[in-house]
């Protein structure tokens, strides 16, 4: 088995600037740790808790900057689509269409995702029960695009609350799809702070070192090099300057229990 | 206060002789009982479980059916819309917008729907606090429409299942909004049946009258003439011929419940 | 279908003059509203969150003023139990023994209430199905003694939240026992306070109308005539002045939801 | 960081040769692996779903079984208490008492504990928080007994189903106890076959795996030569044959996580 994948980046895409320090300092950091990166931004908070929030920097912006950070680091980049007719235009630059987990099981943007024949990550539904995703990773399956990653982000616990249920890892691995934990999301509180979502990023090395021990394919980890000002998903984005400490623990993990889930395999 | 209006129909538009059988039914129904009636009706199942459900009878179709519902009966109707390009030529026809639970937080979705100037109905998201609505409507009240509806629909409890919070009632009226409950979805097991969602509409008079015994503005129930045979929500839906005896018992309660809440408040 | 009877009183027995004052009182009230009442209180808060709050008048004492409230005011009484060997004692002078929540599957203490050929009110654990409760109840039955009654109190939902799911009252009334909806820790938020639970007293006339509007035997309603000031449950207790109101209201509600389900069944 | 300690036996005390052949097998193993282990086996199962069900050997069989173990092999012995009075005559021989779940927050066992001792390991109930385990702590910290452990072993999540929330082991952690995740009961269907409890063994190594990766102080696992013929929590017991390799792969997690989280806060 191959060493796990991050898929890291800022939550929404700040600027040309922005992007291409983050990229550039994420390449170093995995380089170090001998580790791929996928890079991750949004151009569009498309369901912020209040109208009032920041949206994002658009798609057409987004995307030229996303083909620079591309050309510049070699790196392949990821970003969500909210509809159906985004994903074609998208395509053309991004290398992995994500749709987010409210929209899940929007057959429609699941199908458009799929036809362009990039990668999807779908994000599981804070609705859905683990199992259930097989019909979601079937939708793109119907279009003939094999490519498919399945993502656990939390599911709904009371009010404002998630929870990540370690299970759900190995249940949507029997899919045959590659299983990514977001440590970010899986934080949050959503609705928690009355006009915009809360978190603890306390707990994200807790969540992804469960998750990495279990055994999944990446980790999707939002990083700032400043989260209490970022525009979105501060209280749950890692520091810059302490993903590498992270990420360093996460990849002694991950070796560990690749060679023990390939022993019991076996 | 008002007594409470119904939102009902089939869960799936099937075609043009049915739809006019059901809304000729439902309105000498509630002509005898004295309540309002919105007639509902999908034409596009957009989010099924399963990529191999059948998904509805196509917009142009149901906004000519709903066309001649409304000229034939008189009636108001509602029917749910998906992107934000369907809310202006779905408004051209229909009374009432709805927003599904899971797109509830598409702020897109929510302006497009809001800038019709039309009604619009929000289920809550599962996933959703009931004092998060108020963010929700908010989205809407900034398009300067001030016609909104939030409609309880069952939150996420554990896997497969939702729980009705009957504090949402008077948590979510508390916007000013005119509140409604879906005792269709709120008694769905969502994927509960492997490839469909399952659900249990024995509780659907149990959900629906502990609802109108709190106070609502409305009630959702889907029916149809033989539900076990109907493409969607068959197991949530209340048989026609069973519906009346519901209703009856609900507005004995609810002219009993606007009299103590009128009194309460004094 | 007879008319609900109220549990009620205050959540601890504080001495003998408030005891007999509060009986008086609750008296009267129901006797004007024509329904029976069963005077609860709690010798021993077993399980408070915190070692250092309060924990009751005890068991002599509070046996003793049981049987002057019994003996001045023909009322019968119930009270909770802890442990095997309280029951015998307490069932010499208290009518109905109480199994609190978390103690709903402890055989011993079923056993041993039911041996006492007591009635037996046993309280759903907020981690129980309440299809589950049949088996609870056949613990008691297995001693010959045929009078249970089960009692919703809220299920577990997330972290110091519980929902009322108002399905569990037709679930459990199918075992044949009656059912009694506990309006008072179901608004109960556990541990919500750091040291101390915590509440909201205003949806308890909400709960406890959307329970009886589906149909219950009995209602469970703590009061006091100033909570705030209360040794335990303050915040979801309600004022002994409001209590009569919420009655009123229940009683008309009743009599409705009893003929409805008449002739449901009929 | 020492090493974690290694909770095993079987659910249930089946009789003196079983219990001597499984404390055999385990020292054994653990001796091979270079980890602690405290043997356990529960003399009464006070709580079962049915009163149909196997209560267990009895109290004074039980003791005297558990001190020919403690000779013969030199071993600590864990076993749980239901009441109050059982806590002295137990502490006479076994070496942590052991506070059910559904028990945690009854002050008078907690303190009947507390006050033999010996250490005492407490179930985190499956209604309670994290967070509020401090409170649960204090009450055994109240008779000066400072051998309190903490263990996770699931949160009610819906009906017939926990969820293991890895960020409790972090937030126990912070009361100064030691924490232990107790993989056994957090694969645990409640209620989930009728009249027994279910269970899924497959994901006991998932949960363990997850939660040595964040860092405990022990893994509880119940075992069983034949689970499937246990006469309780069979299906969540881990076949003897099976359990030294899923603990070899935690000794391996563990040493990391314990090197991982010392560099952290150094």
């Amino acid at each position: 088995d191959l060493p796990f994948t991050l898929i890291a980046g800022p939550c929404a895409m700040e600027g040309r600037e922005h992007a291409l320090e983050m990229a550039a300092a994420l390449k170093e950091i995995t380089g170090r740790l001998g580790i791929g990166l996928i890079y991750k931004s949004s151009f569009d908070k498309a369901n912020r808790t209040s109208v009032k929030s920041n949206r994002g920097i658009g798609l057409d912006t987004a995307l030229s900057i996303f083909a620079e950070v591309k050309e510049s680091f070699g790196l392949p980049v990821i970003t969500d689509v909210h509809l159906p007719d985004q994903c074609a235009p998208v395509a053309e630059v991004v290398d992995v269409l994500q749709i987010p987990a409210f929209l899940c099981r929007q057959t429609d943007l699941l199908i458009a995702a799929g036809e362009t024949g990039k990668a999807v990550n779908v994000k599981k539904g804070q609705f859905l029960a683990p199992w259930d995703m097989k019909n979601v990773a079937a939708k793109i399956e119907s279009t003939g695009n094999p490519n498919t990653m399945l993502c656990e982000r939390g599911a709904s616990f009371g009010y404002n609350t998630l929870v990540s249920d370690m299970r759900s890892l190995p249940i949507m691995a029997e899919t045959g799809h590659p299983v990514i934990f977001d440590a970010t999301h899986s934080v949050q509180q959503p609705g928690g702070q009355g006009t915009t979502s809360g978190g603890d990023r306390r707990f994200v090395p807790t969540l992804a070192r469960a998750a990495i021990a279990v055994g999944v394919a990446g980790v999707f980890m939002e990083t700032h090099e400043n989260p209490d000002s970022a525009p979105s998903d501060g209280p749950n984005m890692v520091p810059l300057d302490k993903i590498e400490g992270i990420l360093a623990g996460l990849v002694d993990l991950d070796r560990l229990t690749k060679a023990y889930n390939a022993k019991q395999q076996a």
